[in-house]
């Protein structure tokens, strides 16, 4: 894509996210220059002196006056502030986009937040992995994985899919648009509430002494308990009735499989394994 | 090892584990004959046509009453009434050993069903995958993983000192002994428990609709979700006060992080994530 060759990007916030996304748009995408601001001089300098990055700068009005687009990589109420703090930094017309875990408290306070010319647009990448910071960043990890991005009605459709065309041309699989209060309400299902029970299960007190009877299911569901963890109290904070429910049914739901087991209810317990067995077959198919 | 080079050894059930055991002795260990008895003639054939077994018969006497050890690679029920339906045709002297996710009530009763000259040693792969048959087995799921065994006082030491020794030829990293009850109490939390979480995530209602927002800790979580219902049903019939206590355990630590959630009480999580990452991050430094 050639809209974006004369656009210069600053990415907010270097760390893993952000700094997998400028690694992308270098590898990927023609653009006039890719700036950073962030409070780690270290991963600046790296990522600058590698050339992922053109610049970076003290004074964060010098790149966002100049920005055609902002991508926000920080914790969700980092990124509120920087946009309070910058409401007369932005170049007119800038789209900014942020990339946290929650949208519904961003999206809404986002346009409270910013002048009426710059064009908010929340996103999500649906990547990861279990490490942080801008060392562990890599332009590949968004491969085959889908981004939400969250416009309503209102959201200039120009702006809506200048994004998607910058996100397909940087490696995601799909690009979903969906409403910001379905994605908290499904992000506490697929992500919050594995990453919970990854925690609770390395917690747990049966873990001193189990060390040589753990095998793949266990190094599997435990993966992502080495968590950030004030990313991720602050993402359960701002998602609570979500996850709550969430966790509510999986109470419910282990009390059922309890009962089953107690009172040798056999039967039931493989109608419980049949289901599961049959979509996760299908979540494979699905993939394919 | 030179020991075994004599011997002729018996599978009984030549499914994903059966199947991989069979194909890990053809690869490293030198004996006469390795046989096996299943009762799909499919992979019976399949196995012999290809080299891994040398042969195949219909009438388990035979084999039995020339095999100096026989590995049960069933489900624990159908290997104990494996083990008294063929009292008398084990062969004098032989060890018998089986690979079945519980072990208290297997090697309790083993004692009782077989002959007093025929030693029994239970033992427990930490190795598997998601899918179930011969079709799936191959000889090199072993490497890396542990071996759990369960002798106790009375178990003829040089039979111990022997599977032992084929173990590690086949493969294993580490082969540790342990109480019965012991492996029971443990793999209820490192094995059972997680394959009941990752069933409870794919079966809940939250499931339908969430395609798109499913990124890794989703796929890790659930992956074990495909699940034998048949084994893994008797599996937790059979170790049913352990995964009742486990599955307790879990539903406190839940409502405990619920607690924290609704009453906004950010540092206690953070205190629960913190620990979680320290510990995994140590799972890491052990493998290594």
């Amino acid at each position: 894509m050639d809209k974006a060759c004369g656009f210069n990007i600053t990415i907010v916030g270097l760390g893993l996210i952000g700094g997998s996304m400028a690694k992308a748009i270098r590898e990927n995408l023609k653009v006039k220059n890719i700036w950073a601001v962030d409070l780690d001089r270290d991963a600046l300098k790296e990522a600058h002196e590698s050339g992922i990055i053109d610049d970076f700068f003290e004074d964060e009005k010098i790149p966002l006056s100049n920005s055609d687009m902002v991508i926000l990589c920080t914790y969700p109420n980092t990124a509120l502030d920087f946009m309070k703090n910058n409401r007369d930094n932005f170049k007119h017309g800038a789209l900014i986009t942020d990339t946290s875990g929650i949208k519904e408290k961003i999206v809404a306070e986002a346009r409270n937040v910013l002048r009426s010319d710059c064009e908010f647009i929340g996103g999500h990448p649906m990547s990861g992995k279990e490490s942080m910071g801008y060392k562990y960043s890599d332009g590949n990890i968004f491969q085959g994985t889908n981004y939400i991005i969250t416009p309503d009605e209102k959201s200039n459709k120009e702006a809506v899919l200048l994004l998607k065309e910058i996100l397909y041309t940087i490696g995601f699989k799909k690009i979903i648009e969906m409403s910001p209060e379905e994605h908290d309400r499904i992000i506490a299902y697929t992500s919050q509430l594995p990453h919970i029970l990854a925690c609770i299960m390395m917690n747990s007190k049966s873990f001193q002494g189990s060390r040589d009877v753990r095998g793949g299911s266990f190094r599997d569901i435990t993966r992502v308990a080495d968590i950030n963890c004030e990313l991720w109290s602050e993402l359960l904070h701002e998602n609570k009735q979500n996850i709550l429910e969430e966790l509510e049914a999986v109470m419910k739901d282990i009390k059922n499989i309890s009962s089953m087991i107690d009172s040798d209810d056999v039967d039931s317990l493989k109608t419980v394994f049949k289901n599961s067995s049959m979509l996760r077959k299908e979540m494979n198919y699905e993939r394919a």
